[in-house]
């Protein structure tokens, strides 16, 4: 199950990109985190939105896929971020839980928090288990 | 009100990091433009739904910047993603557009369209005007 | 397909404790309305958010139905509702239209208007295709 | 704070509609319990999407009160409602706690949860304090 998390995070080119790690992967949870890097921010120097909510989605993505068949991919279908202070932590931590797995879909939820410990957004998402046929 | 949005788009690096071009400016409605390249994939890959989300809520964010007073700044407070079809198209555009604008909030709709006329994704999203005293 | 949606529609019960009405029912489009009555307000006086939303739910989820096989039921996974503007019209109109039909999910938007011509809410959902097998 | 709550609640005529009842006020939370009744009912028998929502929905908002000025009135802004699982239980508990407290914009999230302790569905929303000027 890690393996698999592990082998499409290094698949995602965006997550490179953004600079992004995979911290943790457990059943029903995963962690991913990201330091504060200039090309990342927007206009104020916080980081981007944006990049808060691929955090949130790629965490509550794979949290999905931990709980799916070993078959299975995972494509997300809808998630809203709630944006509650300016990102200004030098490293970023989205944590994505599993609350409810059905066979089609899973609902999960993000928090993205700071390492000063901030909560900085948060996520609702519903993940879609692609089966492989 | 061009300028103020295209000199606010200029300092968002996260921006130029995905290589998203302001493409039009008008009362109300802005449009991002943005290529497909390798940096932005996700494990199948299409462009990821960070990205989709990025340029829709930079949309939407400066479509409201639009008809905020001109010394007022834009953050985003929440918004939603929808995502309807794999973005497999060569070139992406992000339509914001303000639904109804508040003294304090304004709420824009944005679609995310491929070169090839595919609706990729759409958002709801609410944006803050932060008045500088 | 206007049967079948006319008969799932007499048996929610929770219409006629709104007094909501099917108004129309065309391939990927469904109308509701309903009257402003002082059952259905909250503290100001306006027409709850509740009632709102449950006029575009059930308004997204019969237009998708329109689009599934003739045997299919529908389940709401999930939605958004951003308000607008307080609901002080006589009469609400909720015009519920898919966007996007999968085979499994349905996505729709839905818009609800006043019979004073203002938009007073939209809302972006997500609709299960619940397969009688 | 409570009796504030309390009066505000009364005036919800809605509530009444639905048979609500405020079951708990306290500093940043508040729960809204509710009867299954036929009356409440979608087309399968179970309690309507828009009834859950509606039990979510008051019981955000009054989180957002006590945390308000006391002459303040609160609106909702936006709330997401994800549905988990058909709400069969006789008996409904909406939890609504804040999340982050602006002067502005309150965050809150809800959990809808039966008597058979299912959580069956979820919701963020962003409430509006009303200053009375």
């Amino acid at each position: 199950m890690e393996e698999r998390v592990k082998s499409s995070f290094e698949q995602q080119q965006f997550m490179t990109t953004l600079g992004a790690k995979l911290a943790l992967v457990t059943e029903g949870q995963v962690v991913i985190t990201c330091q504060k890097r200039p090309e990342l921010t927007q206009q104020n120097g916080f980081v981007h939105a944006g990049v808060l909510t691929s955090l949130m989605d790629v965490a509550c993505g794979y949290a999905a896929l931990t709980v799916m068949p070993a078959d299975a991919d995972v494509l997300s279908v809808e998630f809203k971020t709630n944006l509650l202070r300016p990102a200004v932590a030098s490293e970023l931590k989205a944590i994505g839980t599993v609350v409810k797995a059905g066979k089609t879909l899973v609902f999960c939820e993000a928090k993205l928090i700071g390492n000063d410990d901030t909560l900085i957004a948060t996520m609702q998402a519903t993940m879609f288990c692609v089966k492989n046929e």
